[in-house]
């Protein structure tokens, strides 16, 4: 996701992704919620949970034990009680929690979630038998040697904790599988794992693309309000779903295409537009800006650019004439650096992704999938076509040849032009 | 006309030179009309004569032989009636047609159009003698050494075909000037050529900027409609003569002012103003652009540009702040260059030649009068000197400096520039 | 000033300073006014002294001699009559020279104005006793150690003529402080000079960027009025406080927010903005153009710019997509080079100083401060990051790297794009 920070605080229309799960767990069941984390952002994650009733923070210590240690980290806190894991990565609708929550079948040890796919997806895929128990879960079957149509999504209810604990503490596995692994043991030893299809939503938040996704249908969902709070003025045309919040400014001649979420204290400038497009807290999206299909973060301030299929995080400004590019001259699916390789983000349509603190100059071209980190200053009327690391200062080279001016500026043809104006 | 290709073919207003021609000359008389043409593009001149009655297509073996080799290629369909020679390159007015399809003077063995100008063209003058027989035709005399006021403009009806045919195949000049020798041999041998004086429209589409003025006179022509199955936004703002096809789309704050034609499917964005231009099929006009005095074939993308004073083929992108310059800092007229020389426009406004199937990156410049001829991709925040051949792929040299960023992006003074907004 | 020429006969909605000062003279007493000036522009100030009564001029030859050299130079013009000393450069309110004039104190030799200063200011201090007798000048007193909170305003009433004469012959200082020095002498001999405090308006124009403060100062001043003699398009948004002289022609989409000066004969064209800015007479304010913040003297062309916080001359032109920056990456104060040295504006938002008779090509970007002056021609897709000096033709290195294409210009994903807009 770099140089996107955290996903689990990406606001989605004034609403963190982490808020948004503690949420719909909420909203399908009673009992405690624990949230296992890493060090590095313990604090806003204390934070946001204590703003809810029942729900408590663990640290997990090393990150590379994955799912297995994240269960191990609050052995203490599960008990003997009944376990929903539940991955915070993973967009479902509540309905995929409710399945395993409501399900009656006593038989069942776990219930698994297997979400129905109707092509290859590179997933973990349910091999059932005729009564839909887990036997296996295959890793990644080659294309048409799937097992199923369900692809094991991480909603799942383990009725019996200390088993499943016990299995974790045994397995060995140097890989970060170890969870996957003990499900698989507990399976051979009769622990008797029941799949239940799913054929909701499911995105997964694993790459910036996925980020415009989540906000279609967290956008979706909410409420459609245009705040009595904000400013609309008569010379503005807003259309489409828009959530518009407090103080709020459009301005004359600017645009508003739904689907769009305008964050408080944000300005929408003359003759501005903003299409299907999450504009975050206190932006200002300048004089002759289009913003299309693009997630904004807080405080970024745009000026003349165009930013097309961008993720662009907070605190981060565009200087006039800047633009993102966000599609190929040979119109060719964009391709992204990731550790070095190439991955191809499978859209033809895709700009900038850049990291927070950074400041573009004027005239600038950012040629498409480009990655900014953060803390960067990027200069002036440059083309910028690689990932640029964070911290950077970047200059272009600069040589004028200056020579004596040996003609006039001659205003001779200017009267018949403007006559014709 | 390089990189245009095949003028013809041109579609103005809907409908191709070609087919305004035969239009044309339907409108002036009856009869069977044969149009010669080279072996090129064969297939579309045989598709568009079948779209007519009385109208077919022979093709001259070698152009070299000019108009001389295009009469005698269709020997055996003249025969021996009266034949009325015109050229497809030359715009008139049906009345230049009538002029020599109506006289009733039967000494005059030939009726040769001599278009009235007023001021020194270099071109073929006819001399004539005071009862208005032509004497001689001199080609591009010095000037004040005119002999008439009267140039030769190839709408020539001739009543013996047999007279001329014969002539033409005697003529043994090395140039492609057959016909006009073999018209003077006539005239020396006692062929009465009567030249008739017409002060009407003429326009010889030859270069590139001939095709405003084309456009400009067949809008004229052209019934001014808004087709009903187009989408006008309210908030659209449309002045002056305009066509607007089926299913065109104008978007909230767009400008269109005419004349302009707006060709089938296309669209007209938000805040783009489109003036004194012709718009093809299926084009797209995207935000904050504006197009002024150009004309665009089918499929034209564009993107917050200016093209000013353009010509541009079909399937052509232009990414965000591309800009066609159209102006010399000096103002000077415009020079072209022709096969290594450079040619001037004679017009200080004009921008870009474009041939078909190229895209344009972002914030690129193209200085006036350059030429892109076709298949090209051109990188981004270019500068584009210099024409352009065809099926290049043009990049600049990129030579970022990347330092250490050593200050921060603060945000401090944007909060009291937020205040003014 | 440079390259601003001549600031005495800047325009401020409509009239040059040196008229605005003569006016404010005339407002506040009756008697003859000298202007003394130095040869450079003598021409055009007897034109504009000839426009009143009672108004001469004086050539002063060596403009080292300062305030001295001035006055001296019409010292047969003055003769023993009262004369009141007063600075064409500094802005102040009528009520500056009328607290001299009408101080009614017989024991006061001299009159003059000590401008009330609220923080430290580099300038000459005014050192009084308890009665208010001035008792020294202090020029610019280490921070802390003001002699009092009254700076020495050029406002002098001297009811001693001949005093004062004989006083300035005396001195022999080889700096440009004669005057000062006389001052001193004549009160260290007796002379009983009165300091009277003033707490209104004072604007020196010692750069470039004063301009702006004395724009909204004098626009304040004006009857705001919209011209019934201009064209405003329906669709045009005008709001504050504007003046809109005759033959302006404001186009659909256009913007205007107050305060702003509109001079004669200028057009503000389609989706542009002005915004607390001076646009002189026949200026063009082009498509999709931002002005913020900004002075433009007379024949401006701008077409697709964002001219921000910046000082204009007369006769110059913005290719499309060319950008004065004016706010740095770093937000910090913007530099500007004087005589070699980085001299700080005192503002983190200011852009370009332009001399008159400059063109701009496009896609040009100027960076924040930088000064071009008179005659010069800036090539397109340049950075500009350091001053120009006058009659330059400025290029960059054009190096394009042209390949041969082997993709091609693909309509596939357009379709697609298409149906969305």
């Amino acid at each position: 996701m770099a140089p996107i920070q955290d996903k689990n605080f990406l606001d989605f229309c004034g609403k963190s992704l982490i808020e948004r799960q503690i949420e719909l767990i909420k909203s399908a069941c009673e009992g405690e919620i624990v949230i296992v984390y890493g060090s590095h952002n313990m604090d806003k994650v204390n934070m946001t949970a204590s703003k809810y009733k029942n729900v408590s923070v663990v640290e997990q210590k090393n990150l590379d034990e994955g799912m297995c240690g994240a269960i191990l980290a609050c052995e203490k806190i599960i008990g003997k009680e009944p376990v929903l894991i539940f991955s915070g990565n993973d967009v479902v609708e509540r309905h995929a929690l409710e399945l395993v929550l409501k399900d009656k079948d006593k038989q069942a040890d776990s219930l698994i979630i297997g979400k129905k796919v109707n092509k290859y997806f590179p997933g973990g895929y349910l091999e059932v038998d005729k009564n839909g128990w887990i036997k296996n879960i295959i890793e990644k079957p080659d294309e048409g040697k799937e097992p199923s149509d369900m692809i094991n999504l991480v909603v799942h209810l383990h009725k019996n904790s200390s088993a499943l604990i016990a299995n974790l503490k045994k397995v060995s596995s140097k890989n970060d599988d170890k969870y996957e692994v003990a499900l698989l043991n507990m399976i051979k030893s009769g622990v008797k794992m029941k799949a239940i299809k799913y054929d909701g939503v499911w995105m997964p938040i694993k790459f910036p693309w996925h980020i415009h996704d989540a906000f279609r249908y967290f956008f979706s969902k909410e409420k459609k309000v245009i705040s009595k709070k904000s400013i609309i003025s008569k010379n503005a045309v807003i259309k489409g779903d828009v959530i518009i919040c407090d103080n709020v400014k459009v301005m004359d001649g600017a645009f508003i295409n739904g689907p769009c979420y305008i964050g408080e204290g944000s300005v929408i400038a003359t003759n501005a537009l903003v299409r299907e497009s999450h504009i975050g807290n206190s932006c200002v999206i300048g004089f002759s800006t289009e913003v299309a299909r693009s997630y904004l973060a807080d405080n970024v301030w745009t000026h003349s650019n165009y930013i097309g299929d961008s993720i662009i995080s907070s605190n981060v400004s565009f200087g006039a004439g800047t633009v993102t590019g966000n599609l190929r001259l040979d119109e060719k699916n964009i391709l992204v650096d990731v550790n070095g390789k190439k991955f191809d983000t499978n859209t033809n349509k895709f700009g900038l992704i850049c990291g927070k603190n950074v400041r573009f100059g004027i005239n600038t071209s950012i040629m498409p999938g480009v990655r900014v980190y953060e803390d960067c200053f990027i200069g002036a009327g440059l083309v910028i076509p690689y990932d640029i690391p964070k911290k950077s200062y970047v200059k272009g080279k600069i040589e004028l040849e200056i020579k004596e001016n040996k003609s006039s500026a001659d205003m001779k043809s200017r009267e018949n032009i403007k006559k014709k104006l």
